[in-house]
């Protein structure tokens, strides 16, 4: 019978997950210090072949240009000497950072005298499922490995000519300092059917971690049959109280929706307490659209949005869109309650944001969330595993189980339990 | 259009997930103090109602006598006074554990002066599809309901009547504390579709734990959108080194095997070092044996078993095989690292011990090992919540994500981040 393109798909990336399994139980052996060495071998490597990357990126560039690709998103894609000699500084400092494996999570003696550890171990072999910046691919690399893990790629078919010349680069340092290129391996050859694949190699790939839209998750989350960590859909909100200092509400409403668009910890909806509307919300707005920002807008908070600004009627389907764009959702509440059920209904998980400066109403608020992330007074564009000092990010979970909000090394781990007696039966 | 039992079996499930929600977020809202005294309420409502569960149990029985179940499951599913007395005691005793609700993870102040905690709270909505035994319908909700969270049950169809019977009382009592009976409840009514829902119930459905045999998580696994943790397969096994104290492992090979069949930290395969194997199995062949155990031996080990035990050939599926029985696979092995191979090749991941007094083979064995818990010198019966001190558990993680091993109260919760500023922006 002949083979289908889905057969081929699946054969190839088991092949490569097969490889990537042996591969890590090399690794696993090594300490902290070998691996660092890797690191900095990646990074030097990145740096001595800038000019066969930036090649390469030229091409995904070409490409991206006749398919009518975006200036904005071309930018993204774009690598030149300084932004390679940037990611390969990126990669230093992964090196410079604590390696989890290893850590004692907590352990005590049993009352029968035995000892018991918890101890943090590697994952074994983590899949990526990325979309659009080639930088994403040397991190989703460097971040498995100080971890202890094989990486599995598959990134986006924008950059596929980067990835790869990315790829080789990795690999062949990694086997410059005796450990098995097959610690990194890239399925974009295998195509979509490769994703799938990916998802699916249950025994062989121990998490698969989709980095991408709302479209990529969903897809991941029905498909998968591996473990999934789902990551960065938000559909922020920040909420603006009766008891707002104004002068700190409207620089950190600014500073959420524009300081920069098209990142998950952006706000996309703005709720403000009918009580402080009215002085509120003339400015706010005013401010807003100035910025160029496309107000979708409630009939009660329209009535204070500047004749000048791109204003246009707030729908249901608004209070449910992460933009990624220069437009917010605004909506006038009636007390803090009203916006807890807002939020309640119609946030992603992600982050959301009080400002207010009553004590009670901050605490009901924050015990009432159900996200990663609650902020007090301050932008939701803190969410990030550097801003709050995890010194890399692999990306933000937005679900409960094994990681939440920003992940570290740490999430790519997982623990092992040692038990030490001496003949002891029950 | 006619609606299809699935439809209707969906529709159903959502109805009591929607409310299990909505009584998850007043339960939130209460403290340590409020939810033990839900917990002593449904204790003493159990022991005042033994009658009607008794009642209720022996209907079951019946139906188990007319459908021919063993007598094995017909005491597993047995309950009288005394047993019902032990399932409210094990409720007071879970009532006295620490709650894991708040704890704080870690916390610091950034750079920027703001003040970061990660802290503990509940998962919100926690599905239990289970077999066999009713007290498990009282752990599961129990142990949800002390971490913060509502539980939704499906128990075993062999149970249906008790279980009936022990969530009306549970609910009863909850509302005698004043929290909503919405906090636990039951979907067996809505049948296998009913499983179904319950795992597909996103957005609605935090967490998903399956607690039975190989061929439910297999289900689980294939058909859940909603997070899922894999418990409780074991296919167990203990390697005797060539450096063992025979002392020690005749006792720990027995207890493995015999103390208690039928449960997941039960060994189902031995491994022998060939040195070793000439002093040490002809005893411990016979000593199974003699308890009953029937031997799926390899050629090598066959030689060592006695005349009148009841062995057998071992083939491939021996190796993958969890017997939950008296049975158990032999297998001399060369070395070590002969061993190490085989396991990792066919375990699935839940213990493994050796029996050893050679440091450095201990140490390369447990560095070698890929499960949840490595025993060095002690029976693999110990990987128990009870005996972890961990004082209740849920059940036996044998995934990497989010928990690994016993799974306490700690298990059903999840973090969240809380950002405190003072007007800051990036």
């Amino acid at each position: 019978m002949a083979q289908t393109s889905s057969d081929v798909a699946r054969e190839g990336v088991e092949r490569v997950a097969r490889r990537a399994k042996s591969a890590a139980r090399v690794l696993r052996q090594c300490g902290t210090a070998q691996k660092n060495s890797v690191l900095n071998a990646i990074a030097d490597a990145l740096e001595m072949n800038t000019d066969v990357i930036v090649s390469a990126n030229a091409r995904d560039l070409a490409a991206g240009r006749t398919a009518g690709t975006s200036a904005g998103l071309l930018d993204r894609l774009m690598l030149d000497g300084e932004r390679v000699r940037s990611i390969a500084n990126a990669v230093r400092n992964v090196a410079a950072l604590p390696d989890p494996v290893g850590n004692v999570v907590r352990g005590s003696t049993l009352p029968n005298g035995m000892s018991l550890i918890e101890k943090r171990v590697p994952m074994g072999v983590v899949g990526m499922i990325y979309e659009s910046r080639p930088n994403v691919t040397v991190d989703a690399a460097v971040l498995a490995l100080k971890s202890g893990n094989a990486a599995i790629l598959r990134g986006g078919r924008a950059a596929a000519e980067s990835n790869k010349e990315i790829v080789r680069v990795i690999r062949e340092a990694i086997e410059s300092q005796g450990l098995p290129a097959d610690l990194v391996a890239s399925v974009d050859e295998f195509g979509r059917e490769g994703s799938v694949a990916l998802m699916r190699a249950r025994g062989l790939v121990d998490l698969v971690i989709p980095r991408g839209g709302a479209g990529l998750i969903q897809t991941v989350v029905r498909e998968a049959t591996v473990p999934v960590i789902e990551t960065g859909v938000g559909n922020v909100h920040v909420y603006v109280d009766e008891a707002a200092d104004v002068a700190k509400a409207l620089p950190i409403v600014m500073n959420a929706k524009t300081q920069r668009v098209g990142v998950c910890n952006a706000a996309e909806t703005l709720l403000v307490h009918e009580k402080i509307a009215p002085s509120f919300l003339p400015a706010m707005l005013d401010a807003l659209s100035t910025a160029g920002v496309v107000l979708h807008a409630d009939a009660a908070s329209k009535a204070f949005a500047p004749a000048s600004g791109n204003v246009v009627d707030a729908t249901e389907t608004d209070w449910e869109t992460e933009y990624l764009a220069l437009e917010l959702a605004v909506k006038v509440v009636a007390d803090v309650d009203d916006a807890i059920e807002h939020i309640l209904r119609y946030t992603s998980g992600h982050t959301e944001a009080i400002v207010s400066e009553n004590y009670s109403t901050i605490r009901h608020f924050v015990d009432s969330m159900d996200s990663a992330v609650v902020a007090v007074n301050a932008s939701t564009r803190f969410t990030d595993g550097g801003e709050f000092g995890l010194g890399a990010e692999i990306g933000i979970s937005t679900q409960k189980l094994h990681a939440r909000g920003p992940m570290g090394l740490e999430a790519l781990t997982t623990t092992t339990w040692i038990l030490q007696g001496d003949g002891n039966v029950r």
